[in-house]
């Protein structure tokens, strides 16, 4: 394969053609469901023994399982606000709530941000007798700029 | 004053001044300090005694309280990518994981998106000997697509 | 087949050349012609008997019927503002009429949004002797934002 | 006042200062809350007479009630595409749907588009049980392209 | 042929290869020059008469033929301002002239536009001693908004 | 006044408070109407005489007849797609027709461009039973471009 | 070969394999170096005898040497802005200096454009002790807007 | 005055009331007319003592004159790509011929740039029987990239 | 003063009126030249005693002297891509190297990026008898991805 | 291959393929890993004995060693703000600082910039304890803008 969007492409018709379900693939690969996710679709990088499992499971070639192993070009929207609603719905999310966040963070801990790579993400069902709700908790570590 | 935008500006300008924090604002108001932040920025519709309050706390005109009941055009970003670091981060974890996220929801819920509107968000300090960490909590109900 | 946007192209190339209307296909398929034509144009999700039934209308082999359950990228514009004149007529309704059903829904339900996912649509032609027209009806639940 | 924007804006202020509805304008027009809305938000023409019943509710001078008969620069959205939640909604609505709907025209009148003004739209509650529901209406006249 | 795009580039390939004018072309459809180009483009829709002739002259498969009786989904630029000088000079008359033309239509005929689909389209040599010049003339039915 | 811009903003205030028709204006300047529309709308450069003889009509001071006296940075669309419907269908006709008027003019003189400066422009009512119609007759030089 | 940007890559293809000059190519065509360099990048239209003398130096076929003789779609920018660098200090310079060329040309000419058409430009390397220097010029009919 | 583009508008201002031309600028400055001007204009800083003489020249006070010796944020198009016809066509030029250029100056220099930092400019009128010419000289340094 | 961007245009105008460099200020604030004139440009917070150094030095009101502590909203480009020549040459030096970057850093450590908040600059002037250089020096804490 | 992009990308299926890392391509080419690293990556230009070396290095054929010694288009931005994490902080360290480098450089060298290719660079691995840094050192030469 020519590049790492060809892997995840052959991952994705792979998923299809054999019915795998991501939790399968984490638990294969011994991660968390959101971390493989996000490493199958090419946004994560693998070490040597996951691509392997990931490879098998997929019935991908040598090739392929170099790729996986090599940092990817990451960024899954294809436009800069992306058209898929449930897609839309989390920039809408950030859209509206996003000055909230920046002055209540400011407010607790000053100047700095929340780090999106030192950073874990889990994602949760809630039941709930109107209607479930999905959960989804991030957690990043604060980053404080400093004066030099 | 002639739009919502100028009764926010009023109120970031009367909150420098006065040394008000969204804590204390969001406890005169009685909701949480998510939503109530969120509505002095000009992203939620308050109620005719809830404008009372915010117009007394940062000395605002009657006709500043009016606006306050409008239901405002919603929408917090200056650009459709944000330029502020703290926001970009919060874009980059949707761009980096949206794809992520869409997969995993459609795996537990099937076809439909997470509300962006019947939704509650919960900002807390997670204390962490490697350095504190952010924690957001995001809830939003799932509506599913259905045939007809 | 390697995407959802190959078998979308199938199905177009197999309904020019076997002469098949969406009306016939959505009443093999049991469900309104409105949703039946979004499955087929890659905006909704088939169940597996679904699924078959149109595989065998156009001929589609196994793998298309797979991708045709997996819920997919959603959204037909190909640019932000479409270029094509009977799609660029209903996004100009909503650009010239949009601050006004904006208006006129925050004063009958209050602050909220129109759901595009508890949603239907219903598409008929209107006798008139000044020339037919179009009729299209939308209805969507009501979701208001609340505080909390 | 210098342009028809600003007769806009005055408009607005007016009517969160005197708690006007857009029902209520309408009733005094003797037009549809539609069209009265659109003719107030800057979209439509009002005639001199329907000028004079406009500019005496919101107390507007005779310049603006001027401006209120020349035919304005039409589109609310200040974006190409809008970030407010109401109106992204709509805006969604026709990117999903857009592709069938189109179909839908063509298999039943052949090549041509609906227009959008010859066009009006009637806006309703539907009540419902599980939630009220948001009725719209839009009807266009048919316009065939035909070969010369 | 998997698209109208693909028809529309093999009739190009086959006018250069074979010598053909779109003068030959609109006389063996019996249709101005003018639709009949536009046809051949991609942005008209033959009938089933129409279609055999283009096909034959070309040298179409059955396929094709089929294609050229759908409708296209139409717009001619591959971006929202063309580069192409010609193309260009075309876009800067209406940026430079379009409020102009905008003012006197209004005065003439009041609110409404002039129909891009009822609409028909002439291009001559206008001989001159100063240099032969270009001769366009749009013909499009007024379209008035009216109140309701 | 500080701009162009502001004394045609000046002159259409004017225009609507006075009441002048373009076809006024035309006939004092001495010109045709589409010119001196399109000089009052900031696109085109009046010589002394024209300029005072606009300058009186509109009652402007002696500094925004000196503006009107100096070359204008021209452009009168907003966006480069404009929104306002009657702009839009004439950046429509160009785009669906582009590429056709592209293909005649080059089958008729060869490789070159209709000049949009060595131009003239006729806006007329065509009286029609069926509804009256626009035309617009668009004369321009052919340019070629040559070799060296 | 498909379309006029095929042809154009052949060229560079084969201008690469075979070590030609574009020097050698304006040779052998009979015209400038400047003019035969834009005609082999798809800028430019050749006739038929300079068409057979550019097929035969990059070996092309005689579909390629058929599309050499039809008139391209102009625009040698992948993007509006540029980024290779020597483009880009193209583009800067009209971007710096672009206001001051308007003014004096305004200056000397009055109202009215550089042609970009009927104009022609010359390359050449300007010896100098401080380091050589590129010396481009760009000549072009100045032609006048005209009331009417 | 509060920003070096206030400093612009006042010196174009001035420009109109007192009829000065550039010619005249230049020559009190003591520079030439190309350089100069893009001075007036905010793309060039001017020393102690220039900034004296455009300042008496153009009626501006001490504050404008201190503007004028700080190096400004540079570009005068207000677009990416200008509107503005005379503008436009130098875009174009660039856009046609830039690859033409490009290839030129490599064949002739090898990889690098051409200075527009170490670059003048020449305007010059070129009298011709068919119609007067503009000629735009260019002269920039080149500068190779080098390994390392 | 309304908000952050005044108070730097204010600190703006009154260097240019006082003659104050960044160097004096920086040595006043007792922190380098680079974090100093950030704080001062809208792009970093400074503490109370800072802000009172720096209001005194620019002469500056306590309500500007509020805004200096707040967090401000950053980034201080206009454009996605700067027009300004100077700051175009650091976007160009990122466009051109940056995937050697990312590829040498990835070598080198492994996945993760180089941290834009833990992070300092330094800038100084390298002479050179070639003519000297401009040396940046920029120092980031390199943050891996894990998983998880 | 058809163009320089596919070269690049030969390169970097090698590369993971045969595992060699850019410390080892730049000692066989016998220049800095980040000038090698920038030419394997299609920015830079090889001559002929390089070229020969890196293709021996990743098994290319001739017509691949001939584009290396073509002047690439250069630019490894695939959109003008890149979405990869690594990437963007680069870039928003230019956004953010951008306004203070373009301060400091001019207070310290007057009006000009720092060349982007008369240039270089150099990435280093800094030890801390804090955990390891990247630094990035970069030294262009000061060109200055001169009067003329």
């Amino acid at each position: 394969m020519q590049s790492r969007e060809q892997v995840t492409q052959a991952i994705l018709v792979a998923k299809v053609q054999k019915g795998i379900t991501w939790q399968e693939v984490s638990e294969a690969v011994g991660q968390s469901k959101e971390w493989t996710t996000a490493g199958c679709l090419g946004q994560m990088t693998f070490n040597s023994e996951q691509a392997g499992v990931v490879a098998k499971l997929f019935d991908l070639d040598e090739n392929a399982e170099a790729w996986l192993q090599v940092v990817p070009y990451k960024g899954s929207f294809t436009e800069a606000v992306p058209s898929d609603p449930l897609l839309y719905r989390l920039y809408e999310m950030i859209n509206v709530y996003g000055s909230t966040i920046k002055s209540l963070i400011h407010e607790e801990f000053g100047d700095g941000i929340m780090s999106a790579i030192d950073f874990s993400m889990d994602i949760q069902r809630e039941e709930n007798s109107a209607g479930d709700r999905v959960s989804i908790g991030l957690s990043g570590k604060f980053l404080p700029y400093k004066s030099y």
